[in-house]
Parts: structure tokens; sequence; C-alpha cells
């Protein structure tokens, strides 16, 4: 071993022991006849100080001075206390009288300072990321991601868990996004597959009579890379037997609430329970961020018929009161305007209502509405004096609600309400089954195709399948999908008939999922489970705004691994080797 | 839930308890007016019993006579002493009368009996994976799997490892197994390499800071398989910061330990250590099985020269002893010839001494020696009365010792010293740093080349290469090699040369490891590691022969996997998406 102690746990008891340190050169500050090194590892800074004395002291004193940044050390010395101590570092009480000093290895200047706020671009420190990565910023976030990882199998493990590891090497499966595919060498022309997530395999682990299985797996997705997606991530993947909906739902507050108390310390209260249509009507979202209120109030009774056009010609008309911000200027409000006006949003414009101090209203449509209409305004919006009505109506209510969505979120941000250190978590239940695909012209699966329709809903799959609610959940933290499933179908006959209703012929159906419409009939247990998305799980935690932060190596937005140069062009051997030619299109 | 209760924990301290049971059909029993059925699940096995009694009871009874095996039934009851207990099973002692059956899912006959000992062969097994999971021998090495791995994460996390997650889609790297390549959509042409390990990238991290790493990951290596090879594979990856070999093997022992101890509850002696060098010469293996001793005599003093063109023509001589075998018939010691002339083996022929009774010995070479010459073999080899001695010769000392490893691995086996519930771990270390391969006509790795030679051994590195001994080691249980490691090259210049030596121009380094060449020169610390194979390791504590028995989904010797169809076909769409074309050769 290189050293006796780390650079994070000497403290005032340790003084006058003789410690071996190791470490990285953190800070060189020279001052008159002293210079004191700032030396760092995994666990802290300690101080070394280098005095010009006698001789044998001086040429110790030299070489210190010769010292540069990043390099990589070995101290002997003295524990000593220190003249001046610093509060902000846990080993600021002492420094190390240095006897003897090694240089392990030198470096040469790094491309970015390695302090928490550093002077490096994104690009220079995704190419030097193993420099970035000593940013303590940053391996926070990984030391966290281990231990959240590790309490999670703690406490599927002590609920009778078995962690089980699926291949990696799959089949290409339908109905989903796009795979990345491996081509084979043994098998010329066939290629595998990487998971999109272990979703059949763990449903024929149910087959199995595993009862309760977890992994903490990575999972593939060949999708255009949209800000905050990365092609490999990586999931809890939880599957239960002989279980109903409450049964998961509770396991798996249990987990979080595991999380809570173990990581943060926090006592999380019950996990409320909002239907998908409630969250849609309130929040305009699957996912509302519920740290704050500011529901949706629906406005149709009150603001249609006036005279207004834009109100008297909408399918929709929600508002939210923003409580408080009567005082926003009008070029606040101008600013919301342009924000809900952004092509991403895309509405057509806000209306807003203003409450004075002495109750009256003051709108943008004044001259539409009476006093006693704005009042009643008001009345629906519970709203006081002080606070700021803003509306927002259009021809399409989900699409409108999307909108409105995006301005509550807006103003919640404005306000202060979204504070990353609050956490308000919930379940969404009772999504639908299907949704309409424009794009395809049929029905698609909300969660996925195993999911089990409610049964009460089950008559509905030939009437109305767009009215099926199924038996998924979510759970959202912060306006974060952390974390979904559902109870899944375990009858071969109702699988065959929701593949039906998503567009399959039998024998497509045959083909891609025979193998599990097939293990079915062999004695298949009710089952369920659901997937957490560690990274964005992490990122909660952390308060980071990306995954990123939280991934060791990750890749850009072009799908790109800058520092090892991944993906790079291959041997014409290989891909002879594969049977397979590159054929460039321009 | 479907169950107050699994089919694993009723005791004879729940008689009279109301419970309900889930689970599969294992066997119906049909006794005149009874009807009994072991019910099955993870957890263990319960008897449901059925009376052909009253009206009501009838209807049951009836009820329960139609059930088909693998039925997945849910049964209410109450818990009532056996009358003929079964002491075979944790549940013996009572049986649940059974009030309510309900039918959760209808079975069809499988393919194969649901046994331990199963009448189904192997490919039908494979392609209905999902039924011989069932089978509670092969679902124990995968809870065992489970247990290890856990295990595992709790010594390191306790001694300050972080499991960090390294990327899967990677750069394609030399030197080494042939890659896994994933073609890129969004960089045409290009293509990522799944990792053979995270070697790299581990190293890098230790570039980073974080001093002590690891990760229980999925590799991936496309090989020609040989028996007992698996495509995707899982190895406990380690490495540490600041540390020397004798660090790492402190802390690996530790390790092995620490599962030892808490799965088979044995206390692990402090593990031996043997030079690569020792390994060779007595046991002619880097991987020798110390379960028994029997190891080489090098005899070329003892019988060359004596007239027995054989020997006095041959590079090395050798024998083994075996205690006891001079009982072996004609016909054995033919047979044994057979085994070491076999083209895998390769030796031309075998010679044997007895010891008899009387200390005589009797040699199939009687009339080149004379007994004084004998006697001194039998010195040589410490032969006693009833021994066996069997030797090995040939003009290439490096092959014959190989051969005479496999007989005495052969040995072990017919003598019964291999016993799978006997364990022998022991460290083989100092490695020679290079191999001649005949193949490429150059020095290759022997580990790989991250690894450092001695630092002693550093000036031959320009005089006489193949000497130089690597801080390399191995962990061996019972002639496996379970892990390996080696401390590694942290200094760019030295990693410069090594990659010169092992052929590789200035040009062709820097494009491979350029990287991590020069990730070094910012300051990288010594540091080392090493890697277990997770399947094998599970393999042995699990006394299994084929590391596909702890595997989930494993991989056919064609690299196929039966049951999902993978590799497969995939549509013009998604080549065409990633500008490929195969180009099938005839």
């Amino acid at each position: 071993m290189y050293r006796t102690v780390t650079c994070g746990e000497l403290r005032i008891a340790d003084v006058n022991k003789e410690v071996v340190l190791a470490g990285w050169v953190q800070r060189i500050r020279k001052m008159g006849g002293m210079t004191f090194i700032d030396l760092r590892d995994r666990y802290g800074i300690t101080q070394l100080a280098f005095e010009q004395g006698n001789e044998s002291q001086t040429a110790l004193f030299e070489q210190a001075g010769k010292l540069g940044r990043e390099y990589v050390v070995q101290a002997t010395g003295v524990v000593k206390e220190r003249y001046s101590k610093n509060d902000q570092l846990s080993t600021g009480d002492i420094e190390i009288e240095v006897t003897k000093l090694v240089v392990l290895n030198p470096a040469i200047v790094p491309p970015f300072t390695i302090e928490d706020e550093t002077d490096g671009g994104d690009d220079i420190r995704m190419k030097y990321r193993y420099l970035d990565l000593r940013r303590s910023v940053v391996r926070r976030n990984l030391e966290l991601r281990h231990r959240m990882a590790f309490e999670v199998r703690s406490y599927l493990d002590k609920h009778g868990f078995l962690e089980v590891e699926t291949p990696v090497l799959v089949n290409s499966t339908p109905e989903g996004a796009r795979d990345f595919v491996v081509p084979s060498r043994m098998n010329p022309g066939q290629f595998y597959a990487l998971p999109q997530s272990p979703q059949t395999l763990k449903q024929l682990l149910m087959v199995s009579g595993f009862d309760r299985y977890f992994q903490i797996v990575k999972c593939f997705r060949d999708e255009d890379l949209r800000a905050d997606r990365q092609p490999e991530f990586t999931q809890i993947d939880c599957e239960m037997s002989f279980v109903e909906q409450e049964d998961i739902l509770q396991m798996f507050e249990g987990m979080t609430r595991h999380l809570f108390k173990t990581i943060k310390g926090i006592n999380l209260p019950a996990l409320p329970r909002m239907s998908w249509h409630d969250a849609m009507k309130y929040y305009g979202s699957d996912k509302p961020d519920t740290r704050f209120d500011m529901r949706f109030v629906e406005l149709m009774d009150v603001l249609k018929g006036y005279g207004f056009s834009v109100f008297d010609n909408a399918a929709y008309i929600g508002g939210i009161c923003a409580k408080g911000a009567a005082v926003y200027t009008r070029k606040q409000i101008d600013q919301l305007t342009d924000f809900v006006r952004r092509p991403q949003i895309g509405a057509k414009g806000l209306v807003y209502a203003r409450i004075e101090a002495d109750g009256t209203v003051r709108s943008s449509v004044d001259k539409f509405y009476t006093q006693d209409q704005l009042a009643a305004l008001k009345n629906a919006m519970s709203a006081e004096p002080g606070d700021l009505i803003l509306i927002l109506s259009g021809d399409d209510a989900d699409k409108t609600r999307k909108q409105l969505s995006e301005l509550r979120l807006e103003m919640g941000s404005q306000l202060g309400l979204r504070d990353k250190n609050k956490y308000s978590c919930l379940w969404v239940v009772d999504f639908p089954m299907y949704e309409w695909s424009d794009e395809e012209q049929r029905l698609m699966a909300m969660h996925h195709p195993f999911t089990s329709p409610k049964p009460e809903d089950i008559p509905l799959l030939d009437t109305d399948p767009a009215k099926v609610r199924a038996n998924a959940y979510d759970m959202v933290i912060n306006g974060v999908e952390v974390g979904g499933g559902s109870i899944r179908i375990h009858d071969a006959k109702l699988q065959e008939k929701v593949f039906e209703i998503l567009g399959f012929t039998p024998e497509q159906a045959q083909t891609k999922f025979g193998f599990l419409m097939n293990a079915f009939k062999y004695g298949a247990p009710p089952h369920g489970g659901l997937a957490y998305g560690l990274d964005r799980f992490v990122s909660l935690f952390a308060g980071l705004d990306s995954i990123r932060d939280c991934i060791a190596f990750p890749k850009n937005n072009q799908g790109r691994d800058v520092m090892l140069g991944a993906p790079g062009v291959i041997d014409q051997v290989q891909l002879d080797e594969l049977q397979l030619k590159v054929e460039k299109k321009n």
C-alpha cells in the first residue's frame, strides 16, 4: 500500500502521528518561507506543509515548489495542528509536516481546471471525461448512484427478490423503439438485437416460478437522441407473481420509501394516487409535478358565450391561478405570452386576469366581460387579491391542456415552487390500454402489448377498445416519471386478442411473440411488475438537470463517445467475417 | 395477493390456521376416497388433501381430480397434521384440507417432466428453458448466483469499493478475442463494439481517482464456442489505486473467504501461493487442481541413458505416483494408455511401474532397467508398496508436462480425489509477461498489454523480454481459474515500450490506445486489479460441470438462443437504415 491513511480521515486527535498519504496535487500556495499543498483523493483534501528551514528541509521545500497541478505524489510526515484552521474542510484542523515526498507520476497541465466550478466547456469535458470525473461534484453523483443501487438491492433481497441476469444478445422485437442489432458471425445474415428491456424474459421467469425477480440492467434504444436520452440506459427491472396491482404498489412504495430514508434521511408520507384521467384533467400531464398545486380549472361554463370569439369557438378553456403573481408587469406577462406561443408549445395566445387588492378583476379581455362575469371567474378559480389568473383555450382539448401544463410548470419555476430539495411523489393509475396514433392510423399500446386490461373493462375490448383501462401505473416524483409498470396478461387467448387489436395478424403475433404465448399455455401465474429508470432516479436525488451527469461515460447527442472515439470504422476483415458490406448513401 | 402463505413455510405449529396458497400442480395421487396434490412454488411443496365426503366435498373432490400437471391453482383451506408424515419435506408434517379451489391457469402437458431427474434431453430443455427453470435443481443454481453476487457486493461495498457502470457500446480493440460489433445508424459505416472486458475503462476510472472500483458486468467475445464458453459472460471486475500486488491478494483473498463463509459455511485457510514456474513444473498447468498431491517428479537423471531409446531421446521424462493404484489391472492400464494417446492429449505411450507388496518394482520397461535402477525410480518418486508410478516422456518438455497434467487429473478422478464438496484454493503468481505465439510468430501478452512487469525485471525488456515476469496473479480453485489480474502499467513511456515489444508501431498504439496513454500523462496513480468469472465461480460453488446451468438463458454451441430464436433475420428496412448489405458466401 502506498499510504497509511486517505486524504479525508485525519482529525485533531491524530496530531503527532506519522502517516503516509498519496493523491493528486489540487493546489499549491507559496507564502514566503512556506509552501502549502492541497493533496486530494476520493475521500477528501489534506494540507501538506513545507517550511524553508535547515538544509535537509530546503531540499524538500524546493522539491515541493517544483510540483504542478494534478501531479500524483506520496507524502510521508507528521500530523500537526494548523495555525489557521479551515472550517470548510473535515481535515481543516490539521496539516502534514512533510518529511519525505515521492512523485509517483508527473502530470501535464489539464485542459480545464479540476474544480467544482470548472472553466471547461461541455465538449472538452466529455473528451477528457477521466479528468472531468476527478471533480468532486461529478464523482459525488456516481457515489450516490452506487449507494442507490446498493440500497435497492438490499431492499429487494430482503423481500425475497432474486436478481437474475437476462441475456444481452436477444432477438429483435417490433412494437417499440428501434433495436440496436448485432450481426452473428456464426450465423451469417442473422442478427441479435440488444434488449430494449427484459420484458418478455422476466415474464418467462414468472412462468418458470421465480416468483420475485429483479435486475439492475442495461437497456438499449436506437432512437434519435433528444435532450436527455442515452442510447444505453439502466433500469431497475422487477416482476412478481400471484399479485394484484395493490401488492405491487405497496412493495415499490416501500422501496421508494427505503431509498428516501436511507439516502436522504426523509420519511416519505404514503403516496397519493391519482387516476390518469384526473392527472390529464387537472395537470394536463400524466406526470404532474405536485410540488405545487395550481390545478387546472375548466372555464367553459364561465367564459364561453359572452362574445369573445376565441373562447366562444374553443373546445376547451382552462385556467390556472398563480398565487401572488398579480404583481407581474405587462412585460413579464408579454414574456409568458411569448413562452406559450413558442413552436414547441404552440398556443395562439394567453389571457390573464389580475385580482386587485380591492378584489376587483382586471383582465386582458375586460371589454368582453362584465365585472360580475369576471367575479364568477375569480370565484371559479378560488382566486384572491394579489393572484394572477392565466387562461389558455383551443380547439383541441388535449393539446390545450398540454400547453397549459407547460405554462403551469413555467409559473411554478418562476414562483420558486419547484425546489429541488423538496420531493412530491405519487402514483398515477388507471392508464388507458391504447392511444390512437395519427402517424400509424391505428391504436397503439400505451404501455406495452403485455399489459392487462382491467377485468371489468374486458368486454369493451370488443366494442370500444379505446375506452379500456389498463392495470397500469407510473410512479411520478416532481414531475418526472421514475418508474412504471402493469399487471400483465397471463392468458394466451387474451394476449392473442390484444395483439389483434394492435393490428397484428395471428401469424405475425406468432412469429414475434410465439415463445411467450406458447409459454402461457404451460401454466402461467398471474403476474405483474414495473421498472424504474435508474438514471432518472439518481438525477432526481442528485438534483441534476441532465441524466448525463450521473453516468460515468455518457454519449453525446450523436450517440458518440468522444473520449473513446466510438463508434468507429472496423477492419475489412471483420466485415468479411460477418459477410456484411457497408453501402453508404450520400 | 393471491395467497397468504407460500408452499414452503407451513409447519406443525400452524395447524388449524386458515390459509390460501397458490402454485403449480407437481403431482396428483389418487388413493380411493382421497386425492392428494403436491402444490409447488419457489419456496417448497405443500400437500393439498381432498376427501370424497358429503355432497359439497364431492364437488371439490371431482374438481381436484380433473387437474393436470403444472396447472396453476389457488387453494384455500385449513392446515392439518398429516397421518403419514414426510421427513424429506420441510412441510412434511402438515397438509391442507382444501375448502376452495380456483384454477388460475390450466396447462397443457409439458414436453418433459418437471422433476430433479427429468426425462428431457438437452435440446428440448433449452427450447423450453422456462419449463426447465421450474426444476428446483436448476432454480437453486440461480438462487446461489443471486446470493453470491449479493455477498460480493456487500463485501466490496464494506471495503469502500464503488460500483460504476461502464458503457456496453464501446470501441473495437485489437489484441484479444474477436469483438461483437454494433452498426451505428446515426454514424453510417461506423460500428460500436461490445466490451470484452471494461479493462481500459476501469483504468481510466483509476486515473479519475475513483480509488476502488468494481462492477458485476456482462462481457462479450465472438469466439468459436468450445465446450463451456458463452458469447456473453459475467465478470466481477475490480480495480484499486495506490496498491501493490500484496494489497490486492489480501483484499480478494478476503472476498473469497467471505463467500466461502457466508455461502458455504466454510472457514477457508490462508491461500498458499505458487509461482507460475512451480505450477508448470509440478503440475504442468497454470491452474493446478491441488485437492490432491500427485506432483510431477522429473526423472531425466533417473531413467535416461540406460538403452531405452524412447527415454534416451526425450527432452523430458516425468512421473506421477498414484497411491494405492498398484491394483490396477492390465486392462485398466491399457485404458490409461489409450487415454493419453487420444489426439486431444497426444502422448505416444505410457510407461508404468507397480510397487509390489515386497517392495520390488515391476514395470513395463523391466528389460531395460535393473532392479537397482528401478529402486532408484521408486525412491525418486517416494513410492511405497501398493503404489503405481506412471511415466510420460517426449521431445517437447512443455507439451509433455501438459500431457502428464491430463493424466494426473484423470488419475485424481479415478481415485476419487476430486470431491466437488472439498475446496482447495491458491494464488498462482509471477506469470511471465509474454508467451511466444507460433501462429503469429511474435510475443503475445500472457495476461494483457496493460500488465506491469516486475520492477526488477524491467531491464530485461530490452535484452530478453521472454524472461520478464509480470506482477500478475490468478486465483485457482479446484483446478479452475476463477479470477486473475495484475498490477497495471501507469507510466505512459513504459506502456509504449510494452506495445512496441508486442509488435505495435507507435502509430497503431496511438490509434488504438491513445486515449489511455494520453490519460496516463495527466497523473495516473499506481493501480491494479483483477476480475473473477462469475459464471465459473458459481458453477464451482454449485458443483456443476458446465457454466450453462448457472445461466438463466444460455446459448448453445452455435451461439443460438433456441428458445427466443436468436439470432434471426431482420427487416430490409432495418438494414437500409444501417446502410448495410448482407453478402452471403456459399
